[in-house]
C-alpha cells in the first residue's frame, strides 16, 4: 500500500485515523499515495495560528521576514530534483515542472527580494502622503497598513501543486500573517513532500505555516473577520464559498482565482508574411499543450481578423502535429498527461459542449498516439483545436474546457475583438499580437477593464517575452467577473491584500511615533554633535542640524551661471526674467541653491556617513534672488538598516528657508550611514 | 396632499405609478413628502448608464471631470440655503445639517482638487513603477487602471440624506463611471431636492447620474462583473446583500460600510487633572448628541481605565444634563429628533438589550424635557449614558444602539484595553485620547487591524481636530468585520476602488503608447529643434536633447568644494575618499553633476520653457572622477495641460552618462511650460 501523506498541524505532523483515499498516477494510474484529513483538528490550526504563528510572525520586520524566504527559497532551490521526479506522476513533463517547481521557488525568491528593497526594516507601512487636516499642521492623517490578527487560509488548484501553495504563502508571510495550506487533493503529494522539506529547514517560526492533506472538514466556520481565503479553482465553487455564512455575515476576506476564457487576439495589421503570425501561431500551441492545457491562465479564445482564420488553423495545426504525446519522462514527449482521468472526462464532457456551436479541426478527442504510454491507463488526450464560425455563439466565450483545447473565432474590427473578448465575462489574462503601438493602445484600453493582465507581443519582445500563460511575482494576477474578482502577486500589492489600511490622525509627534518616520512638525532634536557623526544606532529620528544663513549674491548666480554653463535667461538677463510671469527678475538657479545647502549642512570629516546616493521630492518653492540668505535645516526622517551589510539607508528631511522664513526648496536627502559597533 | 417625490431615469424625471407612502417629519409626524417607484424601469437605468453614461464620461479626462465637480460644487455651495431648511424636517439641528450639508458639498469640492493635482490629465492611470522582466529590456511590465465599463449603484442610509450619496458619486464621477443612486426612503426628500439642483445645472453628462425615489426593486438582478454596489446600513441588510446570486455568481463588486461598536479610549496616563480628560468627556457628549447619536462613526462605547470610570460618569452626566433637547429649528436647541417614530423604537429596543448587563446611569429612555416640540409626535429620545461594570458581557460590544447611547467600560491596562476595542469585531473608528506618544503607539498599533480609522487626541491638536466621527474625504472610511468590510473616500484611493487594475506587458513604445508615458528604452527622437522650444501642443512624448560631452576636473571639483562649501572629504581629501569602500577616490559632488548636466541640456533664450520646479528620484549610480566626461539626455516623458492654466507640467526623464557610458545620475526634470496659440 502507497504511504498516507500526512497533514502538518499546531507544529506537528499529523496521520489520518483512517487508511485514506488512493491517488493515481495521470501516467499509469498505479497508486502514488493515500490522502486523508480525518479526525485533524482544523479549529486548533487556527487558533494555533492566531495565538502562535500571528504573534511571531509580527515580531518580525519585513526585511526579517524577507531574509527567512530568501534561505528557504535558496534551500529548496538546491534539492529540487526530487521535486522534478514526483512532478512526473502527475503527468508533467520536465518543462511543465519547471513552470510549477522553479517558478513557485522564484516566486518565494521575488518576495524576498522585493520586501528587502520596497518595504522599510519595520513592521508598519505607510500608504502614501501625509495629509494635513488643518490650516496649523497640529492635526494631520497618515494611512498605515498593519497584518491582520488571523490566519490566511489558501486552498489551491490541482494543476501547480508547488506553484499555487508557494505564490499564495509568501505574500501573506512578508505581510506578517500565518497560513494554512489545504492542496487539491489529486496532486497533494507533491505539495506534502515539499512541504516537508520546507518544515523541515526549521527557518519558518512556528505557527506560520500549516498543511491539511485531504479535505479541509469545518475549516470555514472558524473564520472571522480578521481571516481570509484564497481560493484557486472552479468559478463553481468560488460562488459556494463566497456565499459561505462566514463570508457574507462576519466579513472573512474572500479571494477567487477561477478559470476564465482567456484570450489571444491576432493584430488586425499582421498576415501571415509578418513574423508576428508566426509568433501568434507558436504561443497558441504552446499554451494548449504546455501542462496539457490546465493553467487558467491557457489561451481558450484565439480572435483573428476573419480573412486569417483559415491561415492560423493550417499553421497551428502543422505544429501541432509535431507535438509528441505520452510518458512525460520519456525522450522527446513534448506534452503528458491530464492530471487524471476524471479530468480527462471533465473536458470530454466541455468538449461536447462545445462542438454544439464550434467544429474540431484538429485532434481527435477519442484517440492520440501515445510514446511510451498506455491510453487505457493514463489521463491521456490528444490537443484539439476548433473553429466557430458562429462568433456570437455563446459556448465558445462560455465553456472552458480545463485541457489541451482552443477555439479559433473570426473577428471583423477592434471593436469587434473588444466586444468579442469580454464575451468572456471577465479573464486572467489577453494576449495582443500586433506590430503597430497605436493599435496596441486601441486593443489594451478595450481589454483592461475586462483583464487582470494583457500581454503585448511582437517581433521585438518576442524573444524576452515570458508568454500569455505565465503569472509573474512582480505583476497582478487574477481577473474581473468570471476569472473570480480576485487579485494576487503583484510584488508589495500583493502583501498588502493581507493587510488592514487604517487611517490615523493625530500630531505630527503622534504619527512620528506611530510610523517610524518623522513628520513634518514633529520634535526636532538639536545637539551637540553633528547628525553626521552618529552612526545608525546613534540616530534617532528627529535628529537636526541647521546650517547658514549664506547670502546669494548676483555674483554667484553669475558665477554659477558660467561655470555651469546653465546660462537660462531667467539666471542671466534682467530684462527677460523680468518678463517671466513666475520669476519678475533674476533668480538663482535652483542646483545652485541645493549646492549651497549641502555646504551648510555637511559636516567633512570621515565618519559613518558614507555617501550621498540620492535626492527625492525636490521642490522649489519660493523663487531666490540676490542678496537672499538662505538657511537649511536637515532634519533625520527615516532609517533603515540593512539586513545583510553593516551599513544602512537614513533619508533625511531638508528645508531650505530665506531671511524671511519662507520655503525656497524642500526634499529628501538620501545617505548611506554605517550601523555602528553594537549593530 | 404631499408632493410625490420623483426619479431621475433615462435623462428624464419619472413619476410613480401609484400614491406613493407618505414620509413623516421626525419632528412633529406631518407629512413631508411621499415616496415611491412603481413602475420605474430599472432596468432600462442600468442600460442608459452603461450605455450612455458610461462612454460620455469615458471620453472626458480626469481633469475634465473634476473640473466638472468643482463647477457643481461651487454652485450647491452657493444654493444651500433650501437645503438646511429642509433638512430640519429630518430632526436635524443647524449643526447637524452643516455636517450633511456642508460637509457632502465639501467632499464634491475635495474630490475636484485631488483629482486635478494627483491624477493625470488623462484618462488611464499608472500604477507603481515600471518592471522590467527581461534582461534586454525589451519586455516590461507597468500597471494601469481603467474606468469599469458598468455602473455605481448606491445605496444609501437615512441618517445623511446629502453627503452620503454625494462622498460616493464624487469618487464614482472621477474614475468614470456613471452612478445610480438610492437613498433610504426616510430622508429621501432631501437628497430628491439637492439631486434636483445637480441636474438643473445641467453640467453633468447625461447618463452619468440617475435617482431612484423608492424601492430599487429588483435592480440587483440587472447587474454583473463591471458593475458595483456600495451599501451604508446595517449589518444585516449588508449581509442579504452579499449573498445575492450576481454577487456571489457573476462577481458584482460589493462593498458595505456598517453600523459598528466604534469605542474611544482615555489613555491610561490621563486624570482628571488633565486637559486631555475634559477633552475626552467633550468628545463623547458631542458624539452621543450631534445627529441624535445616528452617526456610523458615533462612540459607542467609552472604555477607561478602572479609576477612571466614575470620574467620567459624572463628567459626561453634567454635560449631558445641559444638552438641550428639542425642535431643532428652535433657539438653543443643541439635539434634535431621531429620524423617525421607528428608529426610536428601534433604539428602545436595542437598549433594552444593553441593559441586561449595564445600567443607566444618565437619561430616561421614556422622558425628556422638550423645547418647542411635542413628544407625543416628534422622534425625541433623551441622551442615554449606560455603565457596565462586567467588561467582558457580550451586549456593549454587539449592539448597537442607533442614538444617543454610549456605554462607560472600565479597563485594566493598555492590552487589555485593545482587546477590548476588538471585541466590537471590527469598527469603522476608534479615538485614542492620551499625551504620551508612545502609549500612542501602542494602543493605534494595537487597533490598526480592527479599524478603518484611529483618531488620537490631545491638547496640541485638539484645536484642529475634526473629531471622532467625522470621516474626511482624504483619508479612507469604512472597516473590517462587523463594519462592512469596505473602504471609501481616502482620496485617489476611493477613485481606484471603482477602476480595474491591469498588468499590462509590452515592449518601451507600446507602453508609452498605453500609459501616455515615455518609458526608458522607447523611441527618442533628436530633431532639430530643441524641445524646450516647443510648446505643450508642439511637444511629443520621446521629443530628446543629447548634450555634452563635458568633462569634470580635479579643478572644477575642487573649485566646486570651495565654491559651495560643500568640502566632504569625498571631494577634498584623496587618502580619506581612498578609503571610503564606496569611492576608493575623490569623487565629484552628485550637485556638481546635475549642475553641469543642466548646463549641458538648457536652451537659454526666453521661450516656452518658464521654470524648473522641481526634480524627482535623483541617484547618484556611478561615482564621478576627475577627468570623467558627462553625457546628458533629456526626453520628455509626461506632458500635462493643466485645465485652467495657459501652461502646464512637463517631466523630462535625464540620464547623466560617463566617457563608458555608464549612467552616473538618473532623475526627472519637472518644468512648467507655455500651451501655445492653439490650446
Amino acid at each position: 500500500m502507497s504511504r498516507l501523506l500526512e497533514s502538518y498541524a499546531q507544529g506537528a505532523w499529523f496521520t489520518a485515523e483512517d487508511a485514506g483515499t488512493p491517488l493515481a498516477s495521470a501516467v499509469d494510474g498505479s497508486e502514488v499515495a493515500r490522502i486523508s484529513s480525518a479526525g485533524l483538528d482544523v479549529a486548533g490550526m487556527v487558533d494555533h495560528a492566531r495565538q502562535v504563528g500571528g504573534p511571531a510572525l509580527r515580531a518580525l520586520t519585513f526585511h526579517e521576514r524577507a531574509a527567512l524566504l530568501k534561505q528557504l527559497g535558496l534551500t529548496l532551490m538546491a534539492g529540487k530534483d526530487e521535486f522534478y521526479e514526483l512532478s512526473a506522476s502527475t503527468g508533467a513533463t520536465a518543462r511543465d515542472s519547471a513552470v510549477d517547481i522553479d517558478g513557485g521557488i522564484g516566486t518565494v525568491l521575488s518576495y524576498a527580494s522585493k520586501a528587502r528593497r520596497e518595504l522599510p526594516n519595520d513592521s508598519v507601512y505607510l500608504d502614501g502622503a501625509v495629509e494635513q487636516l488643518g490650516k496649523q499642521g497640529t492635526f494631520l492623517g497618515q494611512h498605515i497598513y498593519t497584518p491582520r490578527h488571523g490566519v490566511a487560509v489558501q486552498i489551491n488548484a490541482f494543476n501547480f501543486p508547488v506553484w499555487g501553495f508557494l505564490e499564495k504563502l509568501a505574500p501573506a508571510f512578508i505581510a506578517g500573517v500565518p497560513s494554512i495550506i489545504k492542496p487539491a487533493s489529486q496532486t497533494a503529494y507533491l505539495t506534502e513532500l515539499v512541504f516537508r522539506r520546507i518544515i523541515e529547514t526549521g527557518l519558518l517560526p512556528d505557527g506560520s505555516v500549516q498543511l491539511i492533506s485531504g479535505s479541509a472538514r469545518d475549516l470555514l466556520d472558524h473564520l472571522g473577520g480578521q481571516d481570509s481565503v484564497a481560493f484557486t479553482g472552479s468559478a463553481d465553487t468560488a460562488a459556494l464559498l463566497r456565499a459561505h455564512p462566514r463570508v457574507v455575515e462576519d466579513g472573512v476576506h474572500f479571494t477567487a482565482e477561477a478559470d476564465s476564457l482567456n484570450a489571444s487576439i491576432l493584430g488586425p495589421d499582421v498576415t501571415p508574411e509578418d513574423p508576428e503570425f508566426e509568433l501568434f501561431v507558436k504561443q497558441l500551441v504552446t499554451e494548449m499543450t504546455v501542462k496539457a492545457g490546465q493553467k487558467c491562465t491557457a489561451i481558450r479564445r484565439a480572435l483573428v481578423p476573419n480573412g486569417q482564420v483559415d491561415a492560423v488553423i493550417d499553421a497551428a495545426s502543422a505544429r501541432l502535429a509535431g507535438v509528441v504525446v505520452g510518458n512525460p519522462t520519456s525522450e522527446g514527449v513534448r506534452m503528458g498527461a491530464l492530471a487524471s482521468v476524471e479530468q480527462r472526462d471533465e473536458v470530454l464532457k466541455s468538449l461536447r459542449g462545445l462542438t454544439k456551436s464550434a467544429q474540431i479541426v484538429f485532434g481527435d478527442p477519442d484517440h492520440v498516439d501515445l510514446v511510451d504510454a498506455d491510453h487505457a491507463k493514463g489521463a491521456f488526450l490528444s490537443p484539439i483545436l476548433l473553429r466557430a464560425d458562429d462568433k456570437t455563439a455563446v459556448e465558445p466565450h462560455e465553456i472552458e474546457a480545463f485541457g489541451p483545447v482552443s477555439t479559433v473565432i473570426g473577428y471583423d474590427d477592434t471593436a469587434d475583438v473588444i466586444d468579442l473578448a469580454a464575451r468572456g465575462q471577465g479573464s486572467l489574462v489577453a494576449s495582443v499580437v500586433t506590430k503597430d503601438a497605436a493599435i496596441a493602445r486601441e486593443i489594451v484600453l478595450g481589454l483592461a477593464p475586462y483583464h487582470g493582465r494583457v500581454l503585448v507581443l511582437n517581433s521585438d519582445d518576442a524573444k524576452e517575452s515570458t508568454g500569455h500563460g505565465s503569472p509573474l511575482p512582480v505583476l497582478v494576477h487574477g481577473g474581473p467577473g468570471r476569472a473570480g474578482g480576485g487579485e494576487e502577486l503583484g510584488g508589495i500589492r500583493g502583501v498588502l491584500h493581507h493587510m488592514q489600511r487604517t487611517a490615523v490622525q493625530g500630531t505630527p509627534d503622534v504619527l512620528t511615533a506611530v510610523g517610524h518616520k518623522w513628520v513634518a512638525g514633529a520634535q526636532r532634536t538639536e545637539g551637540d554633535v553633528h547628525p553626521f557623526r552618529k552612526n545608525l544606532a546613534e540616530l534617532q529620528l528627529g535628529d537636526t542640524i541647521v546650517g547658514g544663513p549664506r547670502q546669494v549674491t548676483r555674483a554667484d548666480i553669475d558665477h554659477f551661471a558660467e561655470f555651469t554653463g546653465d546660462t537660462f535667461y531667467a539666471h542671466t538677463d534682467p530684462e527677460a526674467a523680468a518678463a517671466n510671469p513666475l520669476f519678475g527678475g533674476i533668480v538663482a538657479h535652483g542646483y545652485l541653491v541645493v549646492s549651497l545647502a549641502a555646504g551648510l549642512f555637511v559636516d567633512p570629516a570621515p565618519g559613518p556617513v558614507l555617501a550621498n546616493f540620492g535626492v527625492d521630492g525636490l521642490r522649489f518653492l519660493t523663487p531666490v534672488k540676490a542678496e537672499d540668505s538662505l538657511t537649511v535645516t536637515l532634519t533625520a526622517k527615516q532609517i533603515t538598516p540593512r539586513q545583510s551589510a553593516d551599513y544602512g539607508e537614513v533619508r533625511w528631511d531638508a528645508v531650505v528657508t530665506n531671511q524671511g522664513g519662507d520655503p525656497v526648496a524642500t526634499y529628501d536627502v538620501l545617505t548611506l550611514v554605517a550601523k555602528g559597533d553594537d549593530s
